[in-house]
This record gives structure tokens, C-alpha cells and sequence, in this order.
């Protein structure tokens, strides 16, 4: 007598590594890692990933999220264990939203592929924790990339999350390519909250070459940051706590115009 | 000859334990809480947390979260290897800012605390990752409790953020002495964003009891939410991707105001 085992579906894992400290990246993600065939994703995050010692390293360029996508989807159906990765939380500004957007518009056959988001550590809860506890309060997260979007609605999401006293987070802030752009947002910020707001650059977190610099938003320099520096734009309920040593702590009160705890 | 080992100076750990599945606590986590001397937090989360078998567990009440900031700095100051313990991250609608709030309003002495943030997957990262990428674009994290703030500020936040594009999260959406709040808040959403913008109820991720429905904003039940969901709502650009067996997915585009890939 024989037994016929139906193949399992094909399966595509899309796994976010964590700011960089290898004790920041999950077990579910190190247990997606362990079993895959192919890594596919942005050359540094591709490096960076612990994995078995057979597995295919596929690094690519960024800027390429969409291909890279297709490329991982067809690597998939045609059997092989891929895993596809990004830096911190890959719904994050990664490569999640690629995926789909990718199956979206592919062919039908890809929407049987078993995909499975393994969320992570993003790189705003990991610049938040070293900071002290800035996201206290209600927050949003936005790109400042305009490669994906008008620069006009990029300064109107700015205006609207200050004005409606939302701590902003900024990812991709500066580029070789865009050297001007977070000036200009400091600009369109400036002219809805006070000056005396705080704003954290937060280089690195995690990473050997980790580093933090506290401005307020009057004197904020757009020249200490790169591609790789998370930029935290406080509301008026944001404060620092100096400290007779060390770093002060930042954090956002969660109360909202009502009196602070007289303890 | 006789030396002199310098004390260490008081030391407090802030965790996030993730949302709830054991494979999701990060490794720094669980590293701190393998040390802990005693465990403080919200009784769940307490019972949740795997420490040595030694430890203190003080399980408290919800919404005493300055009494419990304020527990953990004194046993810290009296030399305990204390850990304040939240769900998810504990930036993000969690412990951090009380500790801070309690130490910004305390004694000096709390200042020479060390007290470090470990950060976790966040509820909306782990629901998102769930349904596939809705944070694809910018986003705004949202708590719709009242408690701290006032009705009309949560409604201005939701109308800007809804106005300006944002996908929204909704953290503590509904609860038994303010069981009309999300229905109020879905009628600020409705006067804004068109019926058609996919909603997404995400509870207990993570967890044995999860449960994922989908929506669009015109039909969107409140009754069907409880404390332990996290609510999403879309953009324009969040679709659903249908499949022929399973869940669809829910994704947002990562472009705006431009045409979509035509691949």
C-alpha cells in the first residue's frame, strides 16, 4: 500500500531583524531564519541575518523593493523555503508592504503562497527605549522620503500631526539624493509648535556605532543626521529629565491638558 | 591589604514582553527579567513574564500606574534587581512614561536611578503583521481612553490624522465604563474618509484566543471590539487582497498620489 503526502503549500516569510543587537531579534524570527533556503532583502540586513550555513544570501541594491518582492515570490513557488528580510519591523517602512503590493498586481498563482509577517523590534521603539519614554502619549511614524510621494503631502502630514499634538517619528530623513528635505520639514514644524520642543536624533540604536544628540526644535542641525539616524520631533507635553549623571531621560507626559501628578 | 568593591549603583528594568506569544519575547528581554529580584506590573502581564523562581511577583490593579512607578523606583533605590513589566512595548501605552512621570515628580535620589528601557514587539506591529502590512505608509498610533485626555482632543487627532492621510491604530478602544466611545469615534472617521476603507478588529495576537475581523469603515461593528483588540483603520491606499483560500490581505500601498506599479 502507498501513501501519497500532498506537498505542502509554498510558503514565503517575511521577517524583521530588530534594530541590530542580535539580543533584539526574536526567537520566531531566528526559528524563519534558521529554516530557510534563500535570503533575500537589502545587502546589510541580508548580511546581518543568522541563518544556516547553506542557505542562498540574495543581497540586493535598495531601492529595488518591488523586484526583489517578485523575485522572492517566484523563488517561493517554485519550492524553495525564502525568507525575505528587513531592518527592524519589515511592516515598518520595509519590505511587507512590497510583498503585497507585488501580489497585488502579479499573477493569480501568488496569492496561494502561505506569506507569513514575523513583526519586530522598529527602529522608533528602540530609539524611544534609549531616549526614556518619548512615545507616551499618541504618536504617528512617517517617512520623509518623497521618492513614494509628494513632498507637498509629506509637509502636510508634518502640519497636521503637530498641530493635533501628535510626537512625530521620522523615518528616512536625509539622503545624499535629498539633502535639503529635513530642513525644510524643521521649517514647516517650526511654524506650528514652540521652539523649546524637544527633537532626539537617534543614530544606530543597537549598533556599535550607536549615537544620540538632544536639540530642541529652535536649534536642530539637519547636518548631524544620515540615512540611519531615527528623528523624534517631541509635542508640548515632552520633556527632559536632567540628571546629575548621564544622559537626560526624554518622555511624553500622558496626560493632555489637564494638570500634572502633584506627587 | 583590603579592597574596596564600589557598589553598583541602583539599577531598574522597564520590559516589554511582547504580545503575548512566548516566541516573540526578545532574548535582551528575557535576559532581564532571568535576573529580576522582583517583578511589578498589571497582574496579566505579571503572570505572564518568565523570571527565576525566587522572584517577587507584585501583581497590581490596572490604571494605578504611578503607585506602581513609584513601588518599583523605591525598591530599586533600597537595592533590588527590580523589573517593571508591560505587554507589548513598554513605550507605547505602557510603564515607561509612568516611570518617568513618577521620577520627573519624585525625589532627586531617583535620578541616579539606571533605568533602562527594553523594547518589545508592540501590539500594532504583531496585528499588523497578522493581517499582512497596513502600516505600509505613514501611520498614527493612537490610545482612545480618556482617561488622560479630554473627548474632544481624541476626536480632533482622529479628524487630523484621518484628514492628512495617516493609517490609524486605536489602542484601548472600548471598555465597560466607556462602551460608546469607539461607535463615537468611527462617526468622526465616517465624516472624513470614505465607507469603503477597510477596518481591521485584531484581538489577543498572539495568543490562544486570537481572533482577526475585517471590515470597511461603513460597517464596522463596535460591539464585536473589546479591551484586548487593537483597531486599524486605513487610508486610501489600504486595500484588501482577496484570496481563493484563507484570509485576504490587508495592505497599504506604499505610494501616494501616484500611479500604481503597472507590473
Amino acid at each position: 500500500m502507498t501513501q501519497t503526502i500532498p506537498p505542502s503549500p509554498p510558503c514565503l516569510f517575511i521577517v524583521g531583524l530588530g534594530p541590530g543587537a542580535p539580543d533584539q531579534v526574536t526567537p520566531q524570527a531566528r526559528a524563519a531564519l534558521a529554516q530557510a533556503t534563500d535570503l533575500i532583502g537589502y545587502g546589510p540586513y541580508v548580511a546581518r541575518a543568522v541563518a544556516g550555513p547553506d542557505v542562498v544570501r540574495h543581497a540586493t541594491d535598495n531601492r529595488v523593493e518591488l523586484e526583489r518582492a517578485r523575485h522572492a515570490l517566484e523563488l517561493a513557488l517554485a519550492g524553495r523555503r525564502v525568507v525575505v528580510v528587513s531592518g527592524g519591523d519589515a511592516g515598518v517602512f520595509g519590505m511587507a508592504s512590497a510583498v503585497f503590493e507585488a501580489i497585488d498586481h502579479g499573477p493569480e498563482a501568488w496569492r496561494d503562497i502561505d506569506v507569513q509577517v514575523i513583526p519586530g523590534v522598529s527602529a522608533v521603539l528602540a530609539a524611544a527605549a534609549r531616549l526614556g519614554a518619548p512615545l507616551g502619549g499618541d504618536f504617528c511614524v512617517m517617512s520623509l522620503s518623497d521618492n513614494l510621494k509628494p513632498r507637498a503631502v509629506v509637509h502636510e502630514r508634518l502640519r497636521a500631526a503637530a498641530q493635533a499634538g501628535f510626537v512625530i517619528a521620522l523615518y528616512n530623513p536625509r539622503s545624499k539624493a535629498r539633502p535639503g528635505q529635513l530642513a525644510e520639514a524643521f521649517e514647516v514644524l517650526r511654524a506650528v509648535l514652540p521652539g523649546t520642543v524637544p527633537v532626539a536624533f537617534a543614530r544606530a540604536i543597537g549598533r556599535p556605532d550607536e549615537r544620540v544628540i538632544l536639540h530642541d526644535l529652535a536649534h536642530a542641525d539637519p547636518e548631524q543626521v544620515d540615512m540611519s539616524t531615527l528623528v523624534l520631533i517631541g509635542c508640548e507635553r515632552t520633556h527632559l529629565i536632567p540628571r546629575p549623571q548621564g544622559q537626560p531621560w526624554l518622555y511624553t507626559s500622558r496626560r493632555v491638558d489637564l494638570p500634572v501628578d502633584p506627587a
